[in-house]
């Protein structure tokens, strides 16, 4: 039922849109490429942090076209010395996808997720990036028309220079511990809810005997709190806590009408103790 | 002037833009209906507040093109029992759009609008849903999948069960009441200008006797403040109030340059008397 | 590489995401031009902010396509008498762009970047406007319509009355002026990282013996910081002051990893003094 696709650009950022920013990265992708179909993923990224935008892309690029994937997340553009990053193009085992962005861990998981790099080429000095090049806004003068041409069908080898697959940045990720008592698990992500994202998996709360309806205590800065493990929202009282798999099949806490987030006082990377009651 | 349109969806949600939640579903859409145009209405509307989202569809609706229309402002999303809502698509009399969302009333005011319900189906276990359908996230599971279908051509009758359309939830609004002071009225919405727009018509204010250039008090939480019942914002010095005809044609207070739901200390709900001062 | 590019319309405002009035423009648009491409620069200019959204667009239009560009932060719409602004729609010298908005200095610096305007008309009886044009939304009513009629192939002079270009409105726009302690210069924008854009250009800068590299003085509101004139954000340590070249050639202040608006207590318009140490 389906025309041949036009190619197809993802793209996130912590650009916000109160500014021009993303606006202008479009723009520069339809000069370049404007028979390309360009899909916003979020630009709400929290400013520079690179491990929400690398969860971010590993958990919705599944649910995307196959194309190429434009991700702007640069707390050290520009710099040179020690702090400096390259700037990177690298093709998936699965699917053939094109992740573009900064190698600073933002595209790592998302690369392990579609099966790991098969090609990566540094784009630093691409023939297709824009002249001048900015020191501070490289998604216009280099991502996006790195992007843009090979969303054009520019070869990967053509954008930039060979790299090493084994010397790609990677990020770090904290996982939950079973423990005697039940679970210490840490706060990956709080989304825009105040739902708040554990780093344990479904199956990691079945092994420490947590079972849909169980009774729980979190234990979060010193202070318990009742909660249920549940399968939705509405499945505890209004005001009240529950434990649930969230949608990527996380474990999560969220309030049923209320912010989890402000209730437990959490931050990210925050650890939270998961006990039966 | 035009060629052959492209499919149209137009999709509002509480989902808001900082998550990916909005790229994702719209990423559905993609895969399985790449030759769809999408229109994002807003993500914005407060969260769980189906009678705003209610409010903004229908006021929306008659200015977009006709199509499939995605809605998502859900808060009791898969719960079971007394709690569970039904999913939908329903086909309006007028235009023949379709309207998939929650059957909790956001579809109702919108749909009356366009001359009521014709065909309903309930689409909570569509042939189309994505599998494993998540307990929080139908948005991305079942509404986007059914949205991208229709957009494709499948028939309604094919993506969900027929349903009685007398069974379709609705929402109350409530209506302004003339007294013999002038009007009792109250907060439907407040847009991010702060101006508050009321559950007056242009006709309820003239049964009332107010005219254009009228001078009024507003008795708001007891306090009285000056106004004057203005075409326009410019119409008042800067920081005073005027009560006026919206875009929509409903009664609305604002303050040039300034906040009337600050100044009026007003919530959605909220009473608001309009008397001739 | 590119097929016959559909019909580019891009579109500025300060109406924000939270309510429908961008979606409702969008609908508008897709229903009289189904084949146009709408491009959102931003919807967060700060409200009623005419100069914000003079520069954004002065910035970002050479990226973009050439094509119509809509724009409204419109404070006076719907005035009459001597608050009153005509609603236009301009063509520039370079590229044969059009700039449709309200003619109140929005589209005046996009405009004298473009090479000034070469034909220019009134546009607030248009016959494509929609009827009955509201008080207050113009967007939807006048420009909206306008701009898709443009996209769509209408003259120029088909959509409005022929207006002398002389008597278009213009914006002031500040200067830094060297002085004998280096140079005063002034707030221009902030963006949503809190980086201070300043009056001065990168040429100023070089006048006033600012070399990369200089540790210098910057004195705002009568305290004194210190901070050096840098590439980029990480050539200084995380929360330290740089003075740099931003991606317009603007001189800017920033705070590495934090708001140099808020450390300096800045707000747009505000002077600040640029010394060498």
């Amino acid at each position: 039922m389906s025309e041949p696709a036009a190619p197809f650009i993802s793209f996130l950022s912590d650009y916000g849109l109160d500014d021009v920013f993303v606006g202008v990265c479009h723009g520069v992708i339809a000069r370049l490429c404007p028979q390309a179909r360009v899909l916003d993923l979020s630009h709400g990224i929290p400013r520079h942090d690179v491990l929400s935008g690398a969860l971010a892309l590993r958990n919705a690029l599944p649910y995307l076209p196959a194309g190429i994937h434009l991700a702007v997340v640069d707390p050290t553009v520009g710099a040179s010395g020690r702090d400096a990053r390259r700037a990177v193009a690298l093709r998936t085992a699965e699917e053939r996808r094109i992740l573009v962005g900064p190698d600073n861990g933002l595209l790592a998981l998302a690369a392990e997720r579609l099966g790991g790099v098969v090609d990566a080429v540094d784009i630093g000095r691409s023939p297709q990036r824009l002249e001048p090049v900015s020191a501070t806004f490289h998604g216009r003068d280099i991502f996006a028309p790195v992007a843009a041409a090979l969303a054009g069908g520019e070869p990967l080898a053509d954008v930039g220079d060979p790299i090493a697959i084994d010397g790609l940045a990677t990020v770090e990720i904290s996982r939950a511990q079973a423990d005697a008592d039940g679970l210490r698990a840490h706060v990956l992500a709080i989304d825009r809810f105040g739902n708040v994202i554990l780093d344990a998996t479904h199956a990691e709360l079945g092994a420490a005997g947590l079972r849909l309806g169980t009774d729980l205590e979190l234990v979060a800065g010193g202070s318990r709190h009742a909660a249920r493990y549940a399968a939705t929202f509405a499945d505890v009282a209004r005001g009240e806590l529950l434990l649930y798999e969230d949608a990527e099949r996380m474990a999560a806490v969220a309030v049923n009408h209320g912010s989890a987030a402000q209730t437990l006082g959490l931050e990210r990377g925050a650890p939270l103790d998961v006990r039966i009651a």
